[in-house]
């Protein structure tokens, strides 16, 4: 089977109550702006590229059931601003919107109402299929970058967090490259973190492993270094939150971690990470700001207080992978580039574009 | 305060029931070697040495209130043989059983059972005093140690699992070395892993950080070699379950994937332990079997489960440090050693005893 986390046919969307993962598989109708601000507010859909798509599409689901009626580029406005007020650090939701925004005015000058309506429903269905495709070609490109060392051979990989279906419009990023060594019968085993504090491998990666049908083992982050050395791992990929001008990547913490343990290995790491989430306007992983979160995501499990009562805690949300340990390459859209070609690989072909 | 895990006082024996840790902080009287057989065989007590350390109290205990009659040899022969039954890996009871059977059979040919009855408590007396007095030791060069490169400044010291006055008869080993730090005034601040998949670090380290007073702060397992570049973390160290005689050293899960990280960060990795637990006879860390536990351990925590059903789990209980990166040297009660100074510092002072 293939794990749809974002159910969408034209006029209709469901999507996967991930507060209700890995124990209960319930997808949730979503019919309105209203469902869709409130399944992004209440975390039933989470990732960035997750939450600007399933926020659109909700948009899409209303304006196909008539929504708006006569003021449609007011509707749109409202219902964007809306939607974007849900999660304000998701920054892939505000881009999303102000584009749609930009596009809809364009569009509103020359089209009466109902042609409007269908072209803002088309940007926003090119969207969803546009970053499905991206991530296809990230999966592919990646799998064709880690099984060209190996001609023959099957590849055990590990990974760290959630990067897959669960996360984006579909397919994954660098599980998406797991996904394609799968598909291309060469995936021998997936070794996946737990990701403390949060648990998203344990919770979301594990279940996508077990819903796909992938040879895939559970172990904790500390287990990394140890599977480096027993398992025979031949690849780490990883996801990106931000990666910068100079390659230097931020993402979930434990990455720095396990980058480290990578190189002592002589094992290839690969960012996987489209090329929306590269900013160059930032040289280098100095200038981006870790963000700390709340003692109670390490103190306490699922309700459960795990910890003394007491200690101080430290949570960084995520740490900056320096480019120099990116040994096997940063795997896009556009192709695997070494952290050193980045820059040059995305202003050029934007300016081909 | 300072954490007492063992009460003893001639006659008399409590120990803080650590499955009630780290919420409730309740002491059991342990007046039997019952007593003693039911708080090691529900993990009441745990740690190797804290075993055997309650385990021959309880049989103190029970002598000084008149148990065994005239056949006191027989009495302890079973009393141990019970003991030694309760949790049949942990190696210290068994070594001490041996240990203090041969002592009374001795004794028992030129003593009337009273004064045998007096000896042997007097012998288990002492073993629990010299546990803690080479606990104090390690505590005490280890600091040295560590203070040696750096005059005048207070310290940061990242540890692993729980390795305090919980685990053994007192002090503690690697914590003990923090402890004696913080005594001396120039413990600047502890960073401890939860250790993940048992959390040892988040509710026993923590709880020990807690009551002692050190300035401790909780990371998980993920966030060390962040810790390492972010936050001037001076040495790390580290408890041993087996020190073997090229100085690879076996610990707790993770531990190697912290040498890695200190080794790349220039951190100084110290392993304290004491020197019964060298064992010489192995000459390689490739010759210790890595035990493997169940699934549950990472599937769930305190009974709430947290992963997906149905994945895989590879749950090592420890790993291997080579000696190569224990950089800053192997802490025991008769001194710091590199690791390829232990074998012949061990055999030396052996001899000579």
């Amino acid at each position: 089977m293939t794990l749809e986390a974002i159910r969408y046919r034209s006029g209709s969307l469901q999507i996967l109550n991930q507060l209700l993962l890995p124990h209960e598989t319930v997808y949730e109708e979503v019919r309105s702006v209203r469902d869709g601000y409130e399944a992004i507010k209440s975390m039933k859909v989470r990732g960035a590229p997750a939450i600007a798509i399933v926020g659109c599409l909700s948009l899409a689901v209303e304006l196909r059931a008539g929504a708006g009626g006569d003021d449609l580029v007011s509707f749109i406005r409202d219902s964007l601003c809306h939607l974007t007020s849900a999660r304000p650090t998701a920054v892939n939701m505000g881009r999303a919107a102000r584009e749609l925004m930009e596009f809809t005015e364009n569009e509103s000058m020359e089209k009466n109402t109902e042609q409007l309506r269908d072209s803002v429903i088309g940007w926003i269905e090119e969207m969803l299929e546009r970053d499905v495709n991206d991530n296809k070609k990230i999966g592919n490109y990646g799998a064709q970058h880690i099984l060209s060392g190996v001609p023959r051979d099957s590849v055990t990989i590990l990974t760290h967090c959630n990067t897959g279906s669960l996360a984006t419009a579909g397919y994954g990023t660098a599980l998406g490259v797991v996904r394609s060594l799968h598909s291309l019968g060469r995936l021998k085993r997936l070794y996946c973190t737990e990701t403390r504090p949060y648990n998203q491998g344990a919770r979301l990666t594990a279940y996508e492993a077990v819903a796909e049908g992938f040879p895939a083992t559970l172990i904790t982050d500390s287990m990394a270094a140890l599977a480096m050395r027993e398992k025979g791992i031949s690849a780490v990929v990883v996801g990106a939150d931000r990666v910068v001008a100079n390659g230097d990547t931020a993402n979930k913490v434990g990455t720095y971690q396990l980058a480290i343990a990578a190189k002592h290995h002589g094992v290839p790491f690969y960012v996987a990470a489209p090329s929306t989430s590269c900013d160059l306007s930032l040289e280098s992983g100095r200038d981006i700001v870790i963000e700390e979160r709340p003692p109670e995501e390490l103190t306490s499990i699922g309700g459960v207080p795990v910890a003394a009562p007491g200690i101080d805690v430290w949570n960084p949300a995520f740490d900056v992978t320096p480019h120099q340990l990116i040994t096997g390459g940063i795997i896009t859209e556009l192709g695997v580039f070494l952290p050193s070609e980045l820059q040059a690989a995305l202003t050029g072909r934007l300016t081909a574009l």
